[in-house]
């Protein structure tokens, strides 16, 4: 099984995803600033991934403290890791989610010695791996009831084992379906500009056996208007309280050729990924990234010398385009702003 | 200005579009074949380029007969040419027109001597150069009605100077625009797998210094839902009698985004790209490529050893998006079928 990124004997432990599919390679980290990095320069990727990754960023910080220091010392620690963690990227709510889930362990307990509060927020945000992929089978299973048999299944980006601890979001659905015996095949988009559909959702679903087959992200239109699409199931890097979605850039286009096309969306994401903070999409911001992943392939230049290009990470893709949401705790379907609400209030109770 | 490709002194000289933007090659041939294989391997593409290459290689099939041969050796030289050409590629319908052009002046002149023949064909053939040049001024005027002051224009793929014998159809009505005076801007779709948009819009663009963003074809659909585009120009393959068109591969999602948007989708063709003997695009043969290039982007893999990918070259665009087609004798709305038919038999009148 696909383990991203996990805590290991004092170490953050992750798969450098910039090196996939071509070599396989393990990054061992012991300062946090090196997970900032790697989050920024998108060795760790993928929302529940980077959420992940910047918790054990927030233990690496911690456990750097002396354990006989004042409390002081470990708080100024874990508020210096959790700005620079926090700085990393924008768009993904689960990395905020996760720092502050941490960071929040000293800050609700400043009775506590710097000893116990460094070994608690270690124990929890090591524990926030098992706990990921525990979410993510049990989305998996809830989504997998939507996927009829022989179903062949739409995916743009990656949202996969490799997006998040293991296991998946999207393909956590896909994975659970498989499980359960269903024949199913699998459409990669190859998703420009970064290529984790070629690089990364190819890769995985290669590595556990299931039908994989890449397409230019500009064949899934004609592939869906010729019926040769069952559903479409994507992750998600934050989700409004109105069910708008933002998530990787040509999402939005996936969603409204499914609408067109009578094909229903699914968004697979953990409640981790649900903002009731931002009423809707358009508040979301967006990351915009350099326009050097545009303009080039790897090392490959595709374009004139000087060309000017426009590289925004992400989109948003309006509420009324998604079939249903699907979480831990169950499938949301429209009115979202209403069972939104309700998933996430059961999920505090 | 770009001289996409040409007669010169018994040759034809072409621009090798494998090599741009990084280098600037011209190609000469004097043997058939290598214009074949030119088109296959696409070293000239586009509809309206084929078409006059293909023209070309017809010409050069004639010119290797000996002026005092006899005619059976010309008619047998330019079957063989004309079978070989239109082998090469299944979708464009410029190519078929092209070659049964020329190959027609034979045809229905059997009592012309080889020497007249030949003559005929290498004048008609040479001349189809600056015809194309001509029609695309005057479908680039025709369309430029269409374009407001300031406007931001997407395109996708390459219908330009480099798809033509020169000036360009869908950015033959952004050239048109430029000259009458208006400020515009170009976004040029990137157009994987092939990279046409990045390689040799973005390039002829700025040759002309008409002001141009490249941009992956995810972002179009986020781009036009904030009101960042103005209308959208394309080219086409083929265009059926009821107004649905082939065109490249991610044109069809295009034109779905725009509908549903509220932006102008246009297409601009010569009318030697409608096939009225087709009554829908269902029946456009689309031409599907090697997977390699979806696996890799030049040298570079993209995806795991062994991964399936699919490549059609082409998707339709059923005629319902399409809020006008731009020709040379005029600009048709709907009802297609009607309005087509009538540009067509003007023609011929």
């Amino acid at each position: 099984m696909i383990r991203t990124v996990e805590w290991s004997n004092g170490e953050v432990v992750m798969i450098d995803q910039t090196r996939l599919p071509q070599e396989y390679v393990q990054l061992r980290m012991t300062d946090y600033r090196n997970v900032a990095h790697a989050i920024r320069v998108m060795q760790v990727r993928g929302a529940p991934a980077i959420g992940v990754a910047a918790a054990l960023g927030m233990a690496l910080a911690a456990q750097a403290v002396d354990r006989e220091a004042e409390r002081g010392e470990l708080d100024a620690a874990l508020e210096r890791a959790a700005q620079e963690l926090m700085s990393t990227r924008p768009t993904a709510i689960n990395l905020f989610w996760a720092v502050r889930r941490i960071w929040d362990l000293a800050r609700e307990k400043p009775g506590w010695s710097t000893e116990r509060c460094r070994h608690e927020i270690i124990e929890t945000a090591a524990a926030m791996v098992d706990e990921d992929i525990a979410i993510n089978r049990a989305l998996g299973l809830n989504g997998a009831d939507l996927v009829p048999e022989n179903a062949a299944i739409l995916t743009h980006c990656n949202a996969g084992a490799l997006a998040c601890a293991g296991y998946g979001t999207a393909l956590g659905v896909v994975r659970a379906a498989v499980e359960q015996g269903k024949r199913i095949r699998v459409l990669a988009d190859e998703t420009r500009p970064r290529l984790q559909g070629a690089q990364l959702t190819c890769w995985e679903l290669q590595e556990d056996g299931i039908p994989v087959t890449l397409i230019p992200d500009n064949a899934a239109g004609s592939l869906m208007r010729r019926g040769e699409i069952d559903l479409v199931v994507v992750g998600a890097d934050r989700i409004a309280a109105n069910g708008d979605v933002a998530n990787k850039i040509g999402t939005y286009p996936v969603a409204v050729l499914a609408k067109e096309n009578g094909i229903p969306f699914y968004v697979a994401a953990p409640l981790s990924t649900i903002d009731l903070s931002l009423p809707t999409g358009e508040e979301i911001p967006i990351e915009q990234r350099d326009s050097a992943e545009v303009t080039s392939v790897g090392v490959q230049s595709i374009g004139p010398a000087g060309i000017a290009a426009l590289n925004p990470a992400f989109d948003v893709t309006p509420a009324r385009y998604v079939q249903a949401i699907i979480t831990e705790k169950g499938v949301a379907k429209p009115p979202y702003e209403e069972n939104l609400r309700r998933l996430c209030e059961s999920e505090r109770s």
